[in-house]
């Protein structure tokens, strides 16, 4: 085990304080590939609509470890087993478990690194990492990978009730001033209890495990699929789009030369090798937003006025519907744009486009969440609450959307 | 109009400052009708499971003002008039729209003040008041009343939007530190809107409807039906019918002369004259409490044993249900205790005894939030909410409940 | 060491939740001493200037030692050994510092217990709890008296970097709502060490320090000290001290019992005894507020006229200067009042009168705060900080005050 | 005046909802020059220390208004007359007051913009802008030069009371969690009032007025001046200023067009020209960290590693003292690393250097802070508080650092 020999602390504006517990975990938090995530935004281009969200992946990773800490504490009170290593892993495997998000991640997977998910390569960092720190994170991994026995521990780290929820959650609502998704962290952590190494809630808090997922189902429409933010996230797949297709026709684009790598290679599970690595380690929101700056004056209609938009906050226009869209209007907007400025349907597609937002609150398939009776009973929360119609929560929404031009442009 | 000459502030921890607009406010809440909610606490008996939960009706009653205050502006800057004068009249109706709260005011109303209605006593204070300020509360009055033409600021008074709601939420939740209550009372309030004098939420602020309906059902079962303050409260009850009982068959109490007054006399509707008033202008927590510990040392078993239980917090015990509890079980308990204290079985219901918890999330009877479309459409929330099957809020939810002696008892 | 078996929390509005750590410490907060601690306001008469400053000193105690908690782990941390029987000595120590307080203590310890500090009472109240709880409290006792030879437990009790001053001015802060007292209690904690026992402030927690103090100086004059408060208090000891003559006289006065018995006697330090303790067990807030309310239609002129004013906050005017009043003011008024009432200088005295307000934001003499630097050496703070004339704080204030009828008596 | 037609608000977590008061004003924070503060951080690289920092000029901007609606209101409640036209024009001025930042903006003004101050380019921002509004911000200009008459209305932009520093105080305080920066700025805005058009604060604000300068004070120490706050920006001044000579040297660098043209020209306050200006608007905190981020692999030693310092926050070392750093310590140093790489004395000066760290708390000699008191009288807040030496908050504080590389280097 490492040794504790000197209080570090991170000043966190939610918690007040964090305390990293031992030098193994300070090192790995001053890795390169750990400060990197300093320079991601948690949030995208949430920013155009919510001025407050400009808090980092690094920030995130660090508060989920915090909040590990206490769920930690709050186990072992309750008389869980949880050795010194275990712990450690656990704080790792947390600290680590985005750190394979690229920049706009989103919106990157939909458009240029497209058979990789952020997992997969979260993954291949910890490997990177276990090397260099000689083994010290294989616990970490084995949990993050959901192979420990222990099961709770997995849970602990992606489940519908993990760490990462309950710090991403708090910590969007906090930067957006969107109070309505506050979650009380800290409650749930206390109403945890493990039973045959599964995580279960205590009976007390059902009710604070219906807010929860009232509160993510909050934002989830009213900040992530804020529709403002669903056009300029689109916009941002439509330039990256745009720009792999120019490439393709070698037309010349300025770009950091680790976005040109991603640009100009087909990435997928097997060709994703630790050369690829090692310049995705060196891709963040700057190479993304200093290429839109630069492509805003290219000479590629599509390329630059979609860069516009976004640097200039003067995006398309946006309706959304409970049922799909009309194609004669999609079409009649498409029309109007491809007759004005002379362009092609595949060329005014990326000006007009239809699309869908789905959310289910609660999955009630894969990984349910359960509750331990004071009798001793577990039983699902969607049958443990006789009060909020959960299955209601459970059912899957679907919204419908367009997207087409101003009248100015 | 009163003029506006000083700028008289009280500090709030929840809203920061809150002004008093004018004058004629500013000496109604001087008055010694109004100074007396200082000693009324919001909440009752809570303290005992929250303890933070010791803000006051005075408090809660400035608190409904300033968001008052924020709610005129809104709808003046979306275009509905309010005369300065119909501003007053609001501000002075919402500020004294609990004033005829007595202290436990639940309490209270099932013991001792059967019949009177707070709302009714409140109209009465502010009668009483008009009188002392030249009528200048008239108009106050008619919006009190439900009587004003102009509905909506009817609904702003009283309504399941209305500012009472939308302050004590929010306060309730601070003061107890449940996070999980708290409710974005400036969003709602940005939402508001009025069609035909009807008081509407915007389409945008479904969300935040849903939000601070299922905060207010989370509120209703974590703090204000929590078990252990159920349990005070009734011992509260208990207390104050037993007083009474004690005082028809002449045993001797000590207590304060209101307080007297409201044990030696039937109150109701018709006999609550000026009189009455002035006595229960008198009535506060300190009566209450004060009695309590004397009564604690008196000689009849149930008085004695009933006060010291809520003074050293040392209650029955309860096993909340969710079916009608068995009448054996009740009995049991019952047998048990008249045969340890040689009681009747009279006096054993007193500490033996069941009730029932209700609460329906939202009211689609009487009162229903609309909501206006930007089309222009006006629906019912319950419709109108395509997420979140509202009808469950809808459904009224009963709980079942018995109380009994811990066994050392 | 008692068994930690059950996660008992408290919700706090500042820290979140507040958890007992073990059943002896729990049982300790059941007892009806402590208990009693839920009716007696930290703030006494404050929540006439500031409405939200009604927590009580049972809240108070509960955030002392959670911060005391955090303290422990903090000093361990950093290698200071603490046995599992010192932080139960300390944890309990700091629990019932305060637990002799009376209501209005200030009041009272300046009227009718003139005598006996609530140091003293508390003292009294561990003892007894100790013969009731078989000797658990000795290691706790020691502390708090100061002889426990690890010099920096006793400090952690009672010093200018105490666990008490810690938690009061951040909670008062909180309730009135006046945010420039807020301290950065997490911080303060974070920067404590211990060098040959004796607790110390790291170099890099000197702003902290100052900030502290500069904290404590403005909650000092902006809300203890408010003139409005100064008023009532003065006011409130008027009425113990009229009462106190009444009584000698052998005018009748209703009140609680045990407000009648320290009415009636003398009490010192050597007849303060264990009947005195019970008896002192059972006054609380509400003894005062109750008997000024009886009192306040008392036919004594200045009795009633005191309690009336409290009650209605209606109270005397104040003047607050740099400098002594002149005797001439004091008389004029006083005349006045004599004149008009036909009453006698004595109980003109009442409503006319003059005091002091000092305050000393930094005690340099008694109970220095030292600072530990980075290379090993110790410095008082007033040497240790180049910035801010610290000696500014060192040098007590004082001001002058004259209380007077306003012009309507 | 522009009309009121739509209630726009922002989110803001500090003050809930800021709203946008009319349509001019909306266009002005729509415009392309406005929504580039977007990407510029209101605190430059302290995000390396405090993780939270990444709020953005964008939202200050917005902060202020907001203020500065709050203190117009103050003052028309308290007699004091200003226009519609005047408040509109107060609002611009504070809005546009910081548009002529650039990115990292201390670090630019010291290396490749030297000598045009950023309130020079927000003028001239603020005079295209007037071009493009046909004159509607002639009055905004007026007050932002200081030459409106109205003397009070150029000190709510600019003086020791302005909204700027009521709104950056407390923001950086926010996101940083630096609590003890916190200042309570609706508090000092509701102790402002003017008499013969001077900005003054009421004399029961002193109090308030002190704290704010200690926030100040411990916000510049504990934040600003933070040490590797410092050694970060000295790196990047290193870096800016290394650019600038190589490609005098004619060596290649890659950088953004924007960036390009800075390096390559010499700007002043003469050759800042319209052309000049419409580059500048393109500047922000991307093209330098991507530029930082290309030169991270550039030959240039020196330049290279100042990049990768900042980028893996792997620093310089830094000491701070009281007095001046000894030469011979910097030259051994010096001498290490130009013998371990072989390097010049001039390069390795990037690595080895002292600077100098000043703060006034309080400027006694420009920009005094005048207390109103009751009796009418006026005087500087130094004289007026008898309580703190406020004179030791004038007496500016040097500090001296030396910044030299770990031993790894």
């Amino acid at each position: 085990m490492p040794t504790k020999n000197k209080l570090k602390i991170f000043n966190d504006p939610i918690y007040g304080f964090i305390t990293i517990p031992n030098s193994l975990i300070f090192d790995i938090i001053q890795h390169k590939y750990f400060q990197r995530l300093r320079r991601i935004s948690q949030m995208g281009l949430s920013y155009l609509v919510y001025p407050g969200a400009h808090h980092t992946r690094f920030h995130h990773a660090l508060g989920c470890m915090h909040l590990m800490q206490k769920a930690v504490n709050v186990l072992r009170f309750k008389g869980v087993e949880i050795s010194d290593e275990e712990e450690n892993g656990l704080l790792i495997a947390i600290l680590l478990h985005d750190i394979g998000h690229g920049p706009f991640s989103h919106a990157m997977e939909h458009s240029i690194v497209n058979d990789v998910s952020h997992e997969e390569i979260s993954l291949r960092f910890m490997e990177e990492l276990n090397k260099e720190f000689n083994g010290s994170l294989t616990l970490a991994i084995s949990i993050f990978k959901g192979e420990y026995p222990r099961r709770f521990m997995c849970e602990l780290i992606s489940s519908q009730l993990d760490m990462d929820r309950a710090d991403y959650l708090k910590r969007d609502s906090f930067y957006t001033g969107v109070a309505e998704g506050n979650i009380n962290s800290e409650r749930l952590i206390t109403m945890l209890n493990v039973v045959d190494d599964q995580l279960l809630i205590e009976e007390k808090g059902i009710l604070s495990v219906e807010k929860f997922l009232i509160a993510r189902r909050f934002m989830y429409w009213q900040v992530y699929m804020h529709k403002t933010g669903v056009v300029a996230e689109q916009l941002l797949m439509g330039i990256l789009r745009r720009a792999k297709e120019l490439v393709l026709q070698d037309v010349k684009l300025n770009c950091s030369q680790a976005l040109y790598y991603f640009l100009h290679s087909e990435i997928n599970e097997q060709t994703f090798n630790a050369k690829t690595l090692t310049i995705f380690s060196k891709l963040d929101d700057f190479d993304i937003v200093a290429a839109m700056k630069d492509w805003a004056n290219h000479e590629d209609f599509v390329l630059s006025n979609l860069c516009q938009m976004i640097l200039n906050r003067d995006l398309l226009k946006i309706k959304v519907k409970n049922k799909p869209m009309k194609i004669s209007d999609l079409n009649s907007h498409s029309q109007a744009l491809m007759n004005k400025y002379n362009i092609s349907q595949h060329e005014a597609d990326y000006f007009v486009f239809t699309g869908e937002l789905t959310n289910q609150a609660y999955q009630n398939t894969s990984q349910k969440i359960n509750v331990l009776f004071k009798s001793g009973k577990i039983k699902d929360i969607v049958k443990a609450s006789d009060q909020l119609n959960l299955k209601a929560l459970s059912k899957p929404i679907t919204k419908y959307y367009m997207c087409y031009p101003k009248k100015k442009m």
